[in-house]
């Protein structure tokens, strides 16, 4: 995989702008947990994910978490490069949840090209509506989502993206996810596993009843 | 004030681009209260706002609302032309908090002209970042900022917008803005009485101390 399999409108641009996007590229490797950009260290640039799992996620005064979107191979992360972005005015953090491999698009290279290209404006605009999209969702669920809904579609949602339903996570990470405390997770997980939805054991969450879980998730 | 107003970056647009914009142009006036746009009637196009004032909302199945953003003279409201923005998955509904004049640009000449111009498309990306910060803002009051806070703040707001102390709303309406029950709002807004900081009336609530509301938003 290139990077330019990231950007679908690749062959639009001329052979100037992807000379100019592909000069300045520096391919990184990142470990599990590694800080790969916070707001406060300024424009980090455009991030493209060859493999691997990226979480995107703001934080609170009080070091509260919520998750906004998570990449994975292909995906494109705009809110690294916020300084390009006019308008953004929000603190974006994003690290690694699985060891990744990536490209960073120099912040400046990526306006010059994006000022001249409207293949690539009208892509980075669908992209952005997106990710918007899922920060609206996430809204409706925040306000109008039962927790037990939220903590089901959370744990589907992430073996699915295992491919597993034992689930190697902390209560506390799973907090971080969806912005609430851990105690809230913790005695969630434990009705969970009273109504045989789940089995849990230090460090692990296994789904004892995916299909339980999926219909708890759309009542 | 002309449609080219809304749109700062008028000029870098060739002259059939600003034709194909022109062309289409309707002119509408709304009254107070109208619903403009829902995401179940389609594209209606992308709207500039002359004069007055409209709110861009999300409902739950249940048919509870949270406001998005607002949108007032010369702002453009993007989410009323979904379809040509391809990765919005959500529905808004935006109505008149005002009586309202606005131009509405059909989707087939935005679109058009979007493909084709890196400034429009660039402009339209800047739009949509500066109300993805609202969203963002939005998660971090609903999730992380106390009932009392967010009523305190939504009061100055409203004062702000208005240019005076003495608003004629609805405790329903102030829980439709804030994504909360009517009760909830009530039992707030009787707190700050109690504080001092407002005075209820049938259909009004004044603030009764701006600097102590302000206070109260900043603890």
């Amino acid at each position: 995989m290139e990077f330019c399999d990231c950007l679908p409108m690749w062959s639009a641009l001329s052979g100037a702008q992807q000379g100019r996007l592909l000069g300045g590229l520096v391919r990184r490797q990142v470990k599990k947990g590694a800080v790969i950009h916070s707001g406060s260290t300024g424009c980090t640039g455009l991030l493209a994910v060859e493999h691997g799992q990226l979480r995107a996620y703001i934080l609170s005064a009080e070091g509260r978490e919520i998750t906004l979107y998570r990449l994975f191979s292909r995906d494109v992360c705009l809110f690294s490069a916020a300084c390009v972005m006019r308008g953004i005015q929000f603190d974006v953090t994003v690290s690694a949840e699985k060891d990744t491999g990536l490209w960073v698009v120099p912040a400046e290279a990526c306006r010059q090209v994006m000022e001249q290209s409207a293949p690539l404006a009208n892509h980075i605009n669908e992209i952005m509506a997106a990710r918007f999209s899922e920060v609206v969702w996430l809204i409706e669920q925040v306000l109008w989502k039962r927790m037990d809904k939220r903590v089901a579609s959370f744990l589907l949602e992430e073996a699915a993206i295992e491919g597993q339903a034992l689930l190697c996570i902390t209560h506390e990470t799973i907090a971080n996810h969806l912005g609430t405390h851990r105690e809230v997770v913790t005695r969630m997980l434990r009705y969970l596993q009273g109504e045989g939805l789940v089995r849990l054991a230090r460090g692990t969450v296994e789904l004892a009843d995916e299909a339980g879980l999926r219909a708890l998730q759309q009542t």
